[in-house]
């Protein structure tokens, strides 16, 4: 089922959707308590949700494989995450919210410190202040290069992102960076025959780079990897016929809607700034793409009362997107972050769908072994987005 | 999902993975009583490991496929049996643990009885004993093609394997077999274009055996059929960075092993020898493939009460498995054989998988109704190995 076919069926409605996406959802059970962060947290507006919503879980690439935030996200927008793929380039730019567009190559790029020979000493140059990453990246916006415009843009410390913008760039590009000591950086050399004017570029770079740093000790070098290619992707609002929003006080999130053809609003820093933004927005748009980050955050750092405190808190605020009426709200996520794992995971996902036509099933709690029993089963999570069209009333029949 | 991207994901780890295949493990109910075989039979350690479990069932090919042997432990293995098919006369040879390589053409050999016109007057030969089906095969071991290297391995009664080795061989070949008497055996030709050499050599063949065997009678004659060649699958040592090792008493499961290139480990006749095996090599490999073989006997004996039996021998062996501590331990088969059916079927396996990062769900026996709850679903076998590489913490995230 691709894209096309969707956009065929799509049709106009007047109905609003909403598209809760609660990052690193899914946990696994405490080995204390034999329960999971859902399972421990006190969620009765969760739990009432599911009570009258279809229930299930998503699985966002496959058995066993665990989704980053790139493929997760996509895939909730409804783009088969293995066909649609986006590099670590790219999110790096989507991260700090650079307007990345299509045919952009992006790279991250480290300050690193080298010896008299050229040799790596530190891969991170001591981790440099971001204050003095600022400083640095000033003097690598100096470099010109014939055809194509480049962009040097800060991150945190050492961290930088370098993008090229010009035709017929290519990403398939081997990394500078040896990931060891005691050697120096590679050249960069094309991966693919039609990627060798872009690595010449890279390489001009990365040679006038090393000498505007040459007194710049310890930041005194430049390694980049990750090298990507911003994909043409399908634009959402056509794919689904909907004004589609996206409201994510971090940016890559934003990024990672942009890079679909959303509308990202300008929110706040918190989540009930994002429910504020949605309010404000509501007769804008047709869907909405909320995005609560706190619960991968805490389950990232393995904090587990952190991650039942941040659904507690997500809990909180579904009174207020309640409020505004969607005809259809989903809530779920991009991926698991179980606190005893301290990172992604595999897991699939709990999902909940709530609509006039979504039939209630036994579900009555929104926690991973619940929804096991929903009535969505376990769903590849680009199939979740025709799911709530139809339940929008916004796909016609297949066929007559 | 395919191969490629588990082997870009896959990294280095310590941890032991186990996957036991009881064959034609899943069953039907016994019209007498409404229970299946596995609901039939006590199994304490079974069910107390699907106690703390994550349960499924395991699709092998597609809703209503009945597997084969081989399609029904390649999936398990990783490989989606429609895409990598072994056919009839491999699955012989491994059978009798010929050492086939890849390129080699395979067929089944009957010896068949043929009148003074050579038409078939009995196409198994009134069923010979095997020690006239050795003397005869050594005679057809006399004859010599152009270019190829020919095999004739005796099997049993008035069965043989033949196999050509050598460049540009095709198994795209028609049967000699005209599963009728009273015409003589069929010529073979090619399926394919770039099977006429192959099919010329192959009617030399004939030709050759039917002068040798000429004084013979009854088995003056051979037809054979199930011409296919080995196909190159991707290593599965090398897909999924594993040491892997297969632990099996009969020889077409270590043949579906090697094949996938997987050790073979020398080991006795019965069960428990293949649990001392195991325990031998516990430290000089990450990943067993232990078969059991009594359920898929019993079962396609029809004999009920029997594959309860072997059902709860495996039970007792189960303790001596868990004591060696895998990490990992899965416990499935390759297809039902359910005793009603007298031979395998299109039904859905049970599956359990244990590990510190499959958390339980509400399965509390292991039959085919309880799996049906379980958190893992209804799965494609080719999804267990990424599963089970997850469980094992042997896959990295996928996408930034």
């Amino acid at each position: 089922m691709d894209l096309d076919l969707i956009q065929s069926l799509a049709i106009p409605g007047t109905t609003k959707i909403v598209l809760l996406s609660a990052d690193g959802l899914g946990g696994f059970p405490h080995p204390d308590t034999g329960r999971s962060e859902l399972e421990t947290a006190r969620l009765p507006h969760l739990d009432a949700l599911a009570r009258r919503a279809a229930c299930g879980l998503i699985r966002h690439v496959g058995p066993g494989i665990t989704p980053g935030s790139g493929p997760g996200h996509l895939g909730l927008f409804g783009y088969d995450p293995l066909h649609y793929q986006v590099g670590r380039g790219v999110l790096e730019a989507l991260g700090i919210d650079f307007d990345l567009r299509a045919g952009d190559v992006a790279a991250r790029g480290n300050f690193c410190t080298v010896d008299a020979e050229g040799r790596i000493t530190d891969r991170r140059a001591g981790r440099i202040p971001t204050s003095r990453c600022v400083e640095l990246v000033d003097r690598l916006r100096r470099i010109r290069l014939p055809g194509v415009l480049v962009f040097v843009e800060p991150v945190k410390e050492h961290r930088f992102v370098l993008v090229l913008r010009g035709a017929g760039l290519s990403g398939r590009l081997s990394e500078t960076d040896p990931q060891a000591t005691g050697t120096p950086p590679l050249p960069v050399h094309a991966l693919s025959p039609d990627g060798e004017a872009t690595a010449a570029r890279v390489n001009q770079f990365v040679r006038e780079a090393s000498g505007l740093l040459a007194d710049a000790a310890p930041a005194n070098m430049i390694l980049l990897r990750g090298f990507d290619r911003l994909p043409a992707l399908p634009r959402f609002p056509e794919v689904f016929g909907l004004r589609a929003a996206a409201i994510a006080a971090y940016p890559m999130y934003r990024g990672l809607a942009r890079l679909v053809g959303m509308d990202v609003l300008k929110t706040g820093a918190t989540f009930p700034d994002e429910v504020k933004t949605l309010a404000a927005h509501r007769d804008a748009y047709d869907f909405f793409f909320l995005h609560y980050k706190d619960t991968d955050k805490a389950g990232e750092d393995g904090d587990f009362p952190g991650k039942v405190a941040a659904l507690e808190r997500l809990d909180a605020d579904i009174p207020g997107i309640e409020a505004l009426r969607p005809d259809v709200l989903v809530v779920t996520g991009d991926h698991a972050s179980p606190a005893v794992l301290k990172g992604h995971s595999w897991h699939p996902v709990p999902v909940l769908l709530t609509g006039p036509y979504a039939a209630a099933d036994a579900v009555d709690r929104f926690t991973e072994r619940a929804c096991v029993a929903g009535s969505l089963g376990t769903l590849a999570s680009h199939h979740l987005m025709p799911l709530v069209m139809a339940n929008a009333l916004r796909l016609t029949k297949f066929g007559a």
